[in-house]
């Protein structure tokens, strides 16, 4: 799946609630799709909770490892808000309230209303970008190739629009979805691997899901040369149409 | 939080089709949720694509660090599922047909239904314990530390409920959550702060929710000392109650 077009990402979740299963993560799935339809592969999530340490472990992991690493969460302004500080600390950087951050504040927020909580979400790395935040004012930012966005999903998404403007895009993946309708995943598995290997450019997966007691599968072809997507949809295709008339039980 | 009644664990979710954003993970958050009842902490989860050497690493990664490592996806019939080749590898244990698994199976399918690509499923590292499957036969397994279960969100939490009959557990965590209404972040986070360090013992996180266009906060008090957590419960509702009377602009 390499080539001179693929740019890759890893998202960074960061946030306890998400390990206690208090919050049910939304945005790894999202950000996954929205890069993968504009020609960023994520490549590898992770969660990790609200430990400077174990943030910083897991950005320098990730941010040498791919082109791009997407961190949501911990840049609120409460005492367990600290993605800035540890994002800092990854690139090594100063961290102090960023002007341009403190004058959009300013302008929401009297007086009496900007308080030290909030002036916290000045605080950004030296030399870091903004990521505009059309919603609740506090920017996200970047340094380097990290994109440091909120933890709320509709804060995130929006963070989201504006920060991969500043991003390079690969080739984006050709995808098919072939129903297998009553053919199930044993039957069709061994005719799949024999495709799937003579078919070394694309990806292909077999997904079930369950619903009212029975399994229902898709199979997905994927990849970077739509020709070669469309030979394997076809061959997906024919394989699926022998099994269901070859008067074998399914 | 650590103590001598601390049982860790991680999440390791395989699957393309997570990355892709295709399929939306759901299993991180049940598994956190249902490991955190039991008194299992779940301090990590990543998310590998299916490629054998990512997961080894992965797995190498955590299962040297956590108690545990509850692993979701490819274990099923197609090309795709190479997760026990994955986890054999990474514990250095030949890998064959299981004759449990295939006794289990050939009650379930006839001769000419028993496939290949069916049969691929009762591969499981050599040493490994069963993980029963109640919902389609071919089980999950447990080696070392890591319990290997399906992706498929179903199957996987009927197969947790027999994993964890052979993990030890901790002590659960004491959970209070309080609501703070119209009080926001910005307002409470630095009494919230102070809160947090003069109660070390004791987890605060502040979570924003936001819906209709407005923000709503809910602050979360965990700890394994259940008095340490009332403390900052009361801390915290009395923190919110002198701020919604003391006349000042929320």
């Amino acid at each position: 799946m390499s080539g001179p077009s693929t740019v890759t990402a890893a998202v960074l979740v960061i946030g306890d609630e998400i390990l206690s299963g208090r919050t049910k993560d939304r945005n790894i799935g999202y950000i996954a799709e929205y890069l993968g339809k504009i020609g960023v592969d994520v490549r590898e999530a992770r969660v990790v909770p609200d430990v400077e340490e174990e943030i910083v472990a897991a950005l320098d992991a990730l941010r040498s490892r791919y082109d791009y690493v997407v961190t949501t969460g911990g840049i609120g302004p409460t005492h367990d808000d600290i993605t800035a500080d540890a994002v800092a600390r990854a690139f090594g950087a100063p961290i102090a309230e960023d002007p341009r951050i403190i004058a959009m504040m300013a302008e929401r927020y009297g007086p009496a209303d900007f308080t030290p909580a909030r002036r916290r979400m000045a605080r950004i790395p030296s030399g870091a970008e903004l990521v505009d935040n059309p919603i609740s004012t506090a920017p996200g930012f970047r340094i380097g190739n990290v994109f440091v966005l909120a933890g709320v999903p509709q804060v995130m998404q929006a963070m989201l629009d504006c920060a991969v403007k500043s991003m390079k895009t690969g080739s984006t993946m050709a995808v098919e979805t072939i129903e297998s309708g009553q053919v199930p995943e044993g039957r069709y598995g061994d005719a799949l691997g024999a495709i799937a290997k003579a078919l070394p450019t694309v990806s292909i997966g077999s997904y079930p899901s369950f619903k009212d007691g029975k399994f229902n599968n898709q199979i997905v072809v994927r990849g970077k040369d739509p020709e070669a997507v469309e030979a394997a949809r076809q061959a997906v295709e024919a394989m699926l149409a022998a099994m269901r008339t070859d008067g074998k039980p399914l």
